[in-house]
């Protein structure tokens, strides 16, 4: 059961101009699957793109840095389930180019603006013939309100599809973002791979795209752990169609640009907490923010630290208020010159721990009832500086035990 | 159930000259449980000790290294369970000198000559009082033939005691070495320390001991790990007693020094073993081989990467050959400059994977073999140096789960 997480309304998800989606069943592993979708975009649109830092990162992650680098606009993404395409060496560099070239044809373009995305099992061949010969029906099944049905077209076994829509205003001009993601690092048996798409219509300066892109990330997903595995396949794709009438967005820093900003992030959260709150076995959604850093990254550490400790995910998941463990976890951090006498822990309002030991007046029902929550947040004070950092994750149940140990199937 | 692991026999453990040990019941949390162990040293023993690196240590952390630091030479150590007697202040500080004080004047020695170490709950107020007056009791106890029961003493969650034996002989004289452990970072709700305690009555020159220590935790302690939290307990002690009539050591490049360095290892690897084959839910012993590096280091952080992966770890306890996982581990280990396409991977005889894809005469049913064994080596081949290092580790089952996090009770 996913952490306060609905399927998305039909109604609240909105066209993008310039953005068509489509889905269709390959047979990638399973018969009677959506495991392949589409994302067509109109000429003069631009794509950016976060990946994995995995070394051991797939095929498909390969050809699409090779085809964001080149010169020719994107103008197609295939997206396939089933497979991720990755320790699969030579042969699967292969595979990811052939299915660019199929689309290519099929599309009357190049196959370096073609995007290829995979996400499923490692280490196994890519069924390649049956991936282009369902391309025609993929197309043919192409429009621009069908972000619902990409949602669940990207699904392996994410319980409910993630898209989030938002629209603002800039200089007049509704501008619209909409978004899908599916289920981070600790999918099904090697479903291993967290994969985000958002596109927006604002007219928005190209050369700006990655930075943005970058800056999304580092906001959302990258701020999101389960279980701390980093796939072999991580991609979020922010596209941009341009279509928007207002004047076109030159600077981040300017009102509009801020203002862009702002409400992309926001979908970028939403796409990335529905992550967590779908998580293999999660029944609690932990938002874990660490002040009083020396620097945002050693804030990020602690968070991260807390956030991969079993011993604390265990304790959530049964309720249980054994907060030392949260002490532990900043100790282990890897913050050499630590002060643990400085360092205070709270758990929503309750203040647990003061200057290191137990609060006096701390009464262990006080965190039993914040435990409870199926929203709680954790707030460490490190006392040695003003920075700050916020981590988002899930608890560590028996679900995710039998989800993962189950033989894959 | 431990992983091939047995509790010691009695007549396998042998005494050293100049050391005795008892325990008690003092009730620091429970009633009817030996949770006092004192552990006595002829005057003129020499002691080491490595201790956590978690910033958060324990108060009797603190005045562990502080004593040790000192010129009185130590001659006692008290343990008790129960209580870790961290995450508690200048309060915890306050009780762990106060065992000292009380050890002390029992023994007519001063308190920088005792080492106190505690293990189990955090943030909880020690009862010092109870464990004071546990004292004598023990000391009425202690025999230079207790090793077994104080293995048991220090028991928390352990389902078995954990003691080794060795002799040797140096320029024909015999030599003895001992020791006994607890438990590894996850022990049910927060008992979530390793203890190692090891005596020699070797003649070694006391000015080696430090170093000897280190390499002996480096070699066996530190290259373990069940679920990645570092406890904020961890101590391994290693005592000589100087009584053995061979001629000093006084270099462990020597014959002799190397001698008792491969026997004292292999007492430590013991030690450091069991504490893996009695990890909580443990049902498969896991040695993490990393070759081909271009320095131990990076293997090992390889190996960790693995080691700590709970895709990786529940897929053994679902002999699942889903070896993918193990390929992404590596990939994220944080080798910047890893070539994927160089890495070999072998499970025991079976070659998995070989550059970085699926060997193509890889038989599932090969990699099945050897997931359902007890013992499993994994070996990674980096191919990019001759460097290799080794960490063991266990699989991660329904029962961890259950047992962390059952309520403390």
């Amino acid at each position: 059961m996913p952490v306060n997480l609905l399927p998305p309304h039909p109604a609240d998800l909105f066209s993008v101009a310039g953005v068509r989606l489509g889905i269709t069943e390959a047979g990638v592993r399973k018969a009677n699957r959506k495991d392949v979708t589409v994302i067509l975009l109109d000429a003069g649109s631009s794509v950016a793109g976060v990946f994995t830092r995995n070394r051991f990162c797939a095929a498909p992650v390969q050809v699409c840095r090779e085809h964001l680098s080149g010169e020719d606009g994107i103008r197609a993404m295939v997206i396939n389930t089933g497979n991720a395409n990755a320790g699969t060496g030579a042969q699967g560099l292969a595979d990811a180019r052939a299915t660019c070239d199929a689309m290519a044809t099929l599309l009357a373009l190049k196959p370096s603006q073609i995007l290829p995305f995979s996400t499923g099992v490692i280490m196994e061949p890519l069924p390649v013939a049956r991936i282009v010969a369902s391309l025609p029906a993929a197309l043919a099944d192409a429009q621009a309100d069908h972000w619902s049905q990409a949602a669940e077209g990207i699904m392996t076994t994410d319980t409910l599809p993630k898209a989030f829509s938002q629209r603002l205003v800039i200089g007049g001009v509704p501008v619209t973002i909409t978004g899908i993601s599916k289920g981070a690092g600790m999918i099904r048996p090697n479903m291993a791979t967290m994969l985000g798409f958002m596109a927006t219509d604002a007219n928005i300066a190209p050369e700006l795209l990655q930075s943005l892109t970058t800056e999304l990330a580092d906001g959302s997903f990258n701020r999101i752990t389960i279980d701390g595995d980093t796939s072999t396949n991580d991609s979020f794709m922010v596209m941009a169609t341009h279509k928007a009438a207002h004047p076109q967005i030159t600077s981040l820093a300017s009102a509009e640009g801020q203002l862009l900003k702002a409400a992309m992030l926001q979908v970028a959260r939403q796409l990335a907490h529905a992550i967590v709150r779908d998580g293999e076995g999660a029944t609690k959604f932990i938002t874990l923010q660490v002040e009083g850093g020396q620097s945002a990254a050693e804030c990020r550490q602690v968070a991260y630290a807390i956030a991969h400790s079993p011993l604390v995910k265990t304790a959530f998941f049964a309720s249980d208020p054994n907060l030392g463990r949260i002490l532990a976890a900043v100790g282990y951090a890897g913050i050499e010159d630590l002060d643990q006498t400085r360092i205070d822990l709270y758990l929503d309002d309750v203040l647990v721990a003061v200057q290191g030991g137990r609060n006096p007046s701390y009464q262990e029902a006080d965190g039993q009832r914040v435990m409870k929550q199926s929203e709680i947040l954790v707030r460490v004070l490190l006392g040695r500086g003003s920075a700050s950092d916020t981590v988002w994750t899930c608890d560590l149940s028996h679900e995710y035990v039998s989800i993962n140990a189950d033989y894959r199937s």
